[in-house]
């Protein structure tokens, strides 16, 4: 039986114009196969599908289709997942990571995306399509603002990845304040923030960043106090005794484990 | 002999209309002794001094005098800190901390504020004021992007908290990234990012946090690898095993023992 396949997380505003280095990995991982751009993010794809063919073009990447729903029961109809079928991978765009679940969610089209990742096929996601990869993923929360405790909406992911939550835009919108916020409601889950033009590879377990910024880890498993669960969502997070780790490119995380390991 | 005076290290936009806590705490710790605004900061003084006035007097503090210095010989006059001999405290208001300290550095106006601090007087400062506090400051860095481990700019500040690196603004600026680089660079030095309309209340060794918003706490203590010392500038910030704490309204920390402990 084949691995399951890459996962390519990307923070969002990947370069596309100069050395496009998280473009490249997502190319050399597709063996010249058909790449599906995935807009479903977007409530106005328009555009979209055209910038990804035009920087994928010169990394030798034009086996591309695009997939949209616009509407619920287009992705329930025969033959709507058809395009995943014999594809290599499959790339999601940003928009808003709660149209992507609500369209595809339970349909045809998530079973083939999580089918061409059992059968070792790439996953990659930018933005929104970077958060809705986690079981839970966060939808809303606050940016460049003291956390609230309320101040948090997650929803159900695609589960590609367990026991994981993903933020992005990280540094640009400063998100740690909800990152840390999402860890402190399941300590069981581990917190990834990734910055912009930033990419965090996984490989089963084998995690290891690419780009230009870092991926931000909060690890909350030693906590010994959080007020996440007080009553007044207005109260301003309190959080002690969390593990965090800044990573940027070359360094690794192991899943399993927990923890990190420099460039080699 | 006197215990060194309390400090007020705010954030920023400390609120100055509605129930201004922060400003409370100062009026509190004044005991209707005369309060010195110092404006230092700034290069454009006007104004700051007659905002204060304005969000005092209600809470029954009407003896205040402002402090400024154009150019640093002014510092060095005869007669130049005899505003500080008799106050009961200072507050030195926002802008450049880097103009407080090569304003007043070494001048009598910054021995008169050390002795003010020794003889049990307030020392409260906002924004540029709360930084100047710390021993070696934060001056610049970057805000809401990756943090690159070459952009970072330190100072010699006041001096009245030693081992101690502040940030201001923190969550409202996406300052994460710049805090972890300054505790990178000596893991001794423990740093306290302060929200907007936040402060810690530190007398001796024991910290308090008031206000609206967070204080993150990152202490490097127990690193296990970072890349600040690495030739390339532009690299992004690694670091692993960071101890992080986010403390909200009512939470204390212990800076002998670095560690918090929350609301009782």
């Amino acid at each position: 039986m084949a691995e399951p396949g890459p996962l390519i997380i990307i923070g969002g505003h990947e370069d596309k114009e100069g050395d496009r280095l998280i473009l490249k990995e997502v190319a050399r991982r597709l063996d010249s196969g058909t790449l599906v751009i995935a807009t479903v993010a977007s409530h106005k794809p328009e555009g979209y599908f055209d910038a990804y063919k035009e920087a994928f073009a010169p990394l030798g990447i034009t086996n591309l289709v695009e997939l949209y729903v616009n509407e619920r029961w287009e992705a329930l109809e025969d033959g709507a997942a058809s395009v995943l079928e014999d594809a290599a991978g499959v790339f999601f765009t940003g928009g808003d990571q709660l149209r992507i679940a609500s369209q595809i969610g339970d349909t045809p089209i998530e079973h083939a995306v999580l089918a061409l990742h059992q059968r070792g096929g790439l996953i990659a996601g930018t933005s929104a399509g970077a958060s809705v990869m986690s079981e839970t993923m966060l939808v809303k929360g606050s940016s460049a603002e003291s956390h609230r405790i309320g101040d948090l909406h997650m929803a159900p992911g695609l589960g590609l990845l367990p026991d994981v939550i993903i933020d992005q835009h990280f540094a640009e919108r400063g998100r740690i304040g909800r990152l840390l916020g999402a860890v402190a409601q399941n300590p069981r889950v581990l917190g990834f923030g990734i910055d912009e033009d930033t990419a965090l590879v996984v490989e089963g377990q084998q995690c290891r960043v690419i780009g230009a910024g870092a991926v931000t880890v909060v690890d909350g498993a030693g906590l010994t106090h959080s007020n996440i669960s007080e009553a007044r969502p207005e109260r301003t997070l309190s959080m002690h005794d969390v593990r965090l780790h800044s990573l940027s490119a070359g360094d690794r995380f192991d899943l399993a484990t927990r923890r990190p390991a420099p460039v080699t």
